[in-house]
């Protein structure tokens, strides 16, 4: 009894000593990763790159391609053991000319406004549309005012609610004005629809994002007006209820495009066949760098990799870097990975996306079954050293989203989200409106996450 | 005895639903001060004026006495209970016309740079001095080179180091050379003294601070040099090392000038005598607007008294706003503060500071005895929502610390700090870098923190 009881004693204390001394190193390995990546002056040169060279990166687009070129190339310069592409075929839908949005008032004058079309909207014939406004909030008022919006523009004008702590909810609270809008102004007889830019600052800067049609009613062109003008609209409407509004924007779509996912690997030394996907989009709306949605995300992830690399880190399982292409449109990256993976019956231990901003990283949102979410619990105190403390339950990303059918544990890296909207989808979201330092502790954060996951599976 | 059971058990129950009434209350407090903040523009407008109006407002400037007629009208304004203002003496330092600094090399040109004198630094004489340069990057390498920095201008160039997670720490892995570089230097007979600007970003800016001189050595004319800069004259260093700096600046100092802090209460109904202190210092180096250094500390602890104002929520205890003076230089308002609490025996529950810039909330830092430590704790799960995570022992802040010897619990709000010294001291300290809501996230934590103090005590 005594003799069992000491070998229990013993073991007991020996798994003691091996987790402290598994955790140390861990310790240890998380601090280099940060460290490097703190150190590095790589990925914020890539990034800006990738800002600079490919603005107008939108699916589709000239540019999209050079950037597909640009990502392989780095990918293949880095001693990869693996780099490829997966085809597929992208809406093709294109700005053109630079919008004009004037107000006309017969007792206030006229006032030019910063506007662009909204992802996917027709363009208005040459000439432009020039119409009355009518001002609306949401669904509920449009439909009380029925066929009164018939051949005016509809002015959806609600702000997103800044009472949410975390920006995403706030987005959330009006973005559905642009993405339905124009469907449900067209239901009406609207030929035009304006909304206020889904953002929480004041600025000059509409930021556009898709919205979508429906066959069965009319496409009515539709732009973003930045909040300013949104605010100045609104109070010329008081003022003259009768005044007009000329929009004139010039975009087309063409016949679908082909396109690429780009992919690179770091083989697994024990088990090459079993993956750990990170990445992010390289799209971008053609308005913007794309710096913040989502430069950063492809830059940390491939940084990833890099870091590994450079750290002599050896993963047991393949580590895998996946370049999304179309996250704005249609997700066409996405699906196509995602199908990728079934048809090839690729084992995935987790998937990560980095779609939420170059800003100081808060955590993981954790889409995953019961026994991963414990054992990702038990690494949160190895992250709090650098300042990330949330490991919660949540959605992950709009790019991973789809393996999340096939029971693959998903992981969305969190950041600190006030900013975020301040940027997204406008010309704002520029390469200098990235801090290095937040944009890398994301970076060192993933890197960290993986190794986690390499080492002790999910 | 069943009888005595019962009643414990009514009693506990009881006891449990008090509690989760009163969390429940709180939490809704709490919702108020956050959404209030949220959704006002009157702290973000004061801000703009602030920054805007009084750019040069440091301690013995004419600013700064504008600034503070400013500050107590402000006060005066809004409904307060008590406005006044604490006279005492400051340093008057002034820095006089735009600073020259141009490299002088025989075989790669000249070079004009980015300087700027320390702050107290003497200036240069009418003529400025022109100098071979020695770079070193810590006081050992100085002692070893010795007398061969005679005649010769010093240029401490070790950067801070970026491995740090909180940025104060590699602020302090830099800011000796600032502090103590002028005297170090003399004390080998060096005629000049340049400093890498302690941040870690890579701009044109410098960035200045506070040096100190010693009786017992000649004081040196001591500038800042922006990191491109300082970059750039330690690689034209490495071509040519007989290179010369040329540096005139035209500081000056004056005899101690009269200033003030000014304070504003909200009068306590029920412990008028006892007081929760809160504040940020007015003063700002003359180059800079005094954004997020420190207009914002005094812009957030003037919001909180705005809040239970505009939300009329009655404090037990008497709140109190201090605008503290002269943080900068000698800290002469923060040590009459203390003198006069101490004159008056007032009895303060607590006192909290904002000096680290209008970033993103983390927590608070817990400078008090075990029992009120503990007490804080329990208060932890109702800042998570609003991502405040941290209450962790460790200082509070220059202008409150002084009150430590008073047994004063102590709390400063921690932010994030990852791009605090991109703009600390620099002119890109404007209004512009701050985001509205970052800052107001602050405003509702330091009301959230005040309104938990003056209901539970400490």
């Amino acid at each position: 009894m005594k003799t069992i009881k000491v070998i229990l004693l013993v073991y007991a204390v020996s798994l003691c000593m091996m987790n402290a001394h598994s955790q140390e190193a861990d310790s240890t390995v998380l601090k280099k990763f940060y460290t490097e990546a703190l150190t590095s002056k790589i990925a914020h040169d890539n990034l800006k790159q990738l800002c600079k060279n490919y603005k107008g990166r939108i699916g589709g687009s000239e540019k999209s391609l050079e950037a597909i070129k640009w990502a392989e190339e780095l990918l293949k310069s880095m001693g990869l053991d693996t780099v490829y592409k997966q085809e597929l075929f992208v809406r093709n839908w294109h700005r053109g000319e630079k919008e004009t949005g004037i107000i006309y008032s017969s007792k206030l004058g006229e006032m030019h406004t910063h506007i662009c079309a909204l992802g996917g909207s027709i363009g208005t014939i040459d000439k432009g549309i020039k119409a009355e406004v009518v001002e609306v909030h949401n669904f509920d008022e449009l439909k009380e005012l029925g066929d009164k919006v018939k051949g005016k523009i509809v002015f959806f004008n609600r702000a997103a609610d800044p009472t949410f702590i975390y920006t995403f909810q706030a987005y959330g609270s009006a973005a559905d004005q642009r993405f339905h809008g124009p469907v449900e102004a067209a239901k009406y007889g609207a030929i035009g629809v304006l909304v206020r830019s889904v953002t929480l600052i004041t600025d000059t800067f509409p930021h556009t994002g898709i919205m979508r049609y429906d066959k069965d009613f009319e496409k009515l062109p539709s732009s973003a007006l930045s909040t300013i003008d949104a605010d100045s609209l609104s109070n010329w409407l008081k003022k003259d209820p009768a005044l007009q509004f000329y929009m004139k924007t010039n975009c087309y779509e063409y016949a679908e495009a082909k396109s690429y996912n780009v992919i690179g690997e770091i083989r697994g030394s024990e088990f090459p066949k079993e993956i750990i996907a990170f990445g992010g989009h390289l799209d971008a709306w053609d308005n913007t760098e794309g710096a913040h949605d989502d430069g950063i995300g492809v830059i940390q992830t491939i940084e990833v990799l890099r870091l590994f690399k450079t750290l002599k880190i050896k993963p047991k399982h393949t580590l895998r870097v996946v370049v999304f292409m179309d996250e704005e449109m249609a997700q066409r990256g996405a699906h196509k990975y995602e199908s990728s993976v079934k048809a090839k019956s690729e084992k995935h231990l987790a998937a990560i996306e980095s779609d939420r901003g170059g800003f100081t990283p808060f955590g993981f949102s954790l889409d995953m079954n019961e026994d991963a979410f414990k054992k990702v619990q038990k690494w949160k105190t190895l992250f709090l050293p650098y300042g990330l403390f949330l490991f919660e339950k949540g959605g992950s990303g709009v790019d991973i989203g789809p393996l999340k059918k096939q029971g693959i544990p998903l992981f969305a890296l969190i950041t600190d989200s006030q900013r975020y909207f301040d940027y997204q989808h406008a010309a704002s979201d520029t390469f200098e409106s990235v801090n290095k330092r937040e944009m890398q502790l994301g970076s060192a954060s993933i890197a960290a996450l993986v190794y986690l996951i390499d080492k002790y599976g999910l």
